[in-house]
């Protein structure tokens, strides 16, 4: 069985980091399905999706490593055609990757205690991001 | 239901990014599956699936991020020990990682409007590559 | 139908890497399912898996990349909060991902030839780790 739910909220952009653990463990719970997993996919090419401890040191040190692996000043190849100046955003993004996959057992989400799931959007500006959590199991 | 389709083609390797979205969407038709996941994924330890913009100016931007993360000019001690040049491939290969789970629903991927499926191919030569596409759904 | 494993083993930390090939095979065996999927997760926030070809120069160069994307030895927000020392541990896991799915047909997981299932432990000392493998299939 297979249940399409999604997750939508107002972000800040510049890898601000959104905990998405209680709204995909409602979901889960939503679905009355026992065991499975519940894949969180990002519409979208300039939001990621990972797990982290969520806390505010945490996410100003991600932002640390997002720098290191695609620094926001440098050139970009994407800015010089298309004028947006999100290139940093795009790598970021792709180097983290879109989708995450979650299993539950007895209705649960399998995450440890101090790991939550988190959404962080790489993009230059705010966005509206709509979040796809495609819950199969049985 | 599961439905095990592959993508060939040949690539120049080099971090060469080949885009996958048109096929992996036709596979996904031919499955008359409804809703579910399409799990992309790399048989081989130097290639890599994401999502991105599909355009050459990013192509060039993600060589730049992959260059910081596994530079091609220094030394492996994977290299030393197998002698095939290819240390970076492999690192690059396992950072960005070889599987890829996208949701579909009314038999359409979930992907945004500027995002496609691209597969990265790491090693050092050209290859001839097969991925799999794993449909399960309903 | 959904089978629930468990992979269990201790770990030294500080990176090391361990091959869970063999383990993760064998459950899909004892599931006896044909074809589906088998979702390799962690339920923690400092340990990460992926695929890469498994012999020691690699994870000697892992470790290199994963100095360059979170050093060990630079000033972490998460430790002037927490004092336990781990921030790169954290940010390293959550780069490199805790989710794999990994597809099989007639039994057998689809990996490459010279392509392994490595869980990397990113914390800072020797840790005791329950790896979920999540099979669904039929």
């Amino acid at each position: 069985m297979i249940v399409t739910e999604h997750v939508d909220f107002q972000t800040n952009g510049n890898a601000e980091m959104k905990d998405l653990t209680a709204k995909v463990a409602a979901a889960v719970e939503r679905s009355e399905l026992r065991a499975g997993v519940a894949v969180v996919f990002v519409s979208g090419a300039t939001g990621a999706v990972t797990t982290i401890e969520y806390e505010p040191g945490l996410a100003e040190d991600m932002l640390g490593a997002l720098e290191r692996i695609a620094p926001r000043e440098i050139e970009y190849a994407h800015n010089r055609r298309w004028g947006d100046g999100n290139g940093h955003s795009h790598i970021r993004a792709s180097v983290i990757g879109p989708s995450l996959t979650v299993p539950f057992s007895d209705g649960k989400l399998m995450l440890g205690t101090w790991q939550q799931i988190v959404f962080l959007d790489m993009d230059n500006m705010p966005r509206y991001r709509r979040i796809v959590v495609q819950i199969m199991g049985e």
